[in-house]
């Protein structure tokens, strides 16, 4: 499978392609879409959105995997992280996808062994993980949610076939 | 002019549509959009964004306005109207229609005459502005933001255009 994963932000928004064959990971792609923050915000989120659009086209995942968002901010902050991740789980919905959502301390201790590591320890281990690749902190936080996907989707859906009786 | 307002939420969106010709303000259309909370985060808001582009492609609206969204509530509940929010604000600006926004009070004061008025005064407001349309609460809301911008928007507009240098 070739998962599509997705670090909302409204400044900036990673994602990262990664290939899973049995337990070969292997990286395809990733990048950091950058809005102008002087520029409006329906500017901002559309060019997100077409952005996103562009490198689901071009790459064809077959999954797409997004963190939940730390809300233990203010709602300001918390209202304006939506707008961001509002778009960017449309994306793939959008190309036929279904959107995995996986709580950040999950998406860590996927990547680092545990689940409060710093974006440094991210960042380093996305090295170890997927050897030559260098992510900026947004990317690969990204790659690291398509590699929590990698670990769980799988066995998440065979649970969600047997649950919803065998049958997708 | 013909100005579409939104009144974004998860659960239901309202859409209104007005015509502004002088003083004068003629109802065109309005709904609301509803949806199956049971469905997933992403199929809710590309549902939500579809529902938007079918409105905006029929009634070809020249202006588009939203409501600044309350956020003195929790984080949880301003990041998932943050979502809605998202893709609500990017329909029209894919459409390319810039995007107004009006913080609550504003909304209240133009169509009801006071800054905390009910849900209710609101759209009792909206049966004697625009006579004869019974509209629900969100609908109404989205009537009210696209009133507001009405009153509000040309003055904008122009103050815009004089303090860019008078050229758009």
């Amino acid at each position: 499978m070739r998962i599509f994963g997705i670090d909302p932000g409204l400044q900036r928004t990673g994602w990262g392609v990664v290939d899973v064959t049995g337990n070969r990971l292997t990286h395809i792609s990733h990048g950091v879409i950058q809005t102008n923050a002087k520029a409006e915000t329906a500017e901002r989120l559309t060019h997100i959105f077409e952005e996103l659009m562009k490198m689901i086209t071009l790459w064809q995942p077959t999954h797409a995997a997004i963190e939940e968002t730390f809300v233990n901010k203010n709602p300001a902050s918390a209202l304006k992280l939506g707008l961001a991740r509002g778009v960017a789980m449309m994306a793939p919905a959008k190309a036929g996808l279904r959107v995995a959502e996986y709580p950040a301390n999950l998406v860590k201790k996927s990547v680092v062994g545990a689940g409060h590591a710093e974006k440094e320890q991210v960042q380093a281990m996305i090295r170890v993980l997927l050897p030559g690749i260098e992510a900026s902190h947004d990317a690969a936080d990204a790659l690291a949610v398509a590699i929590c996907h990698a670990h769980h989707g799988a066995t998440r859906e065979k649970l969600g076939g047997i649950m919803s009786g065998g049958v997708r």
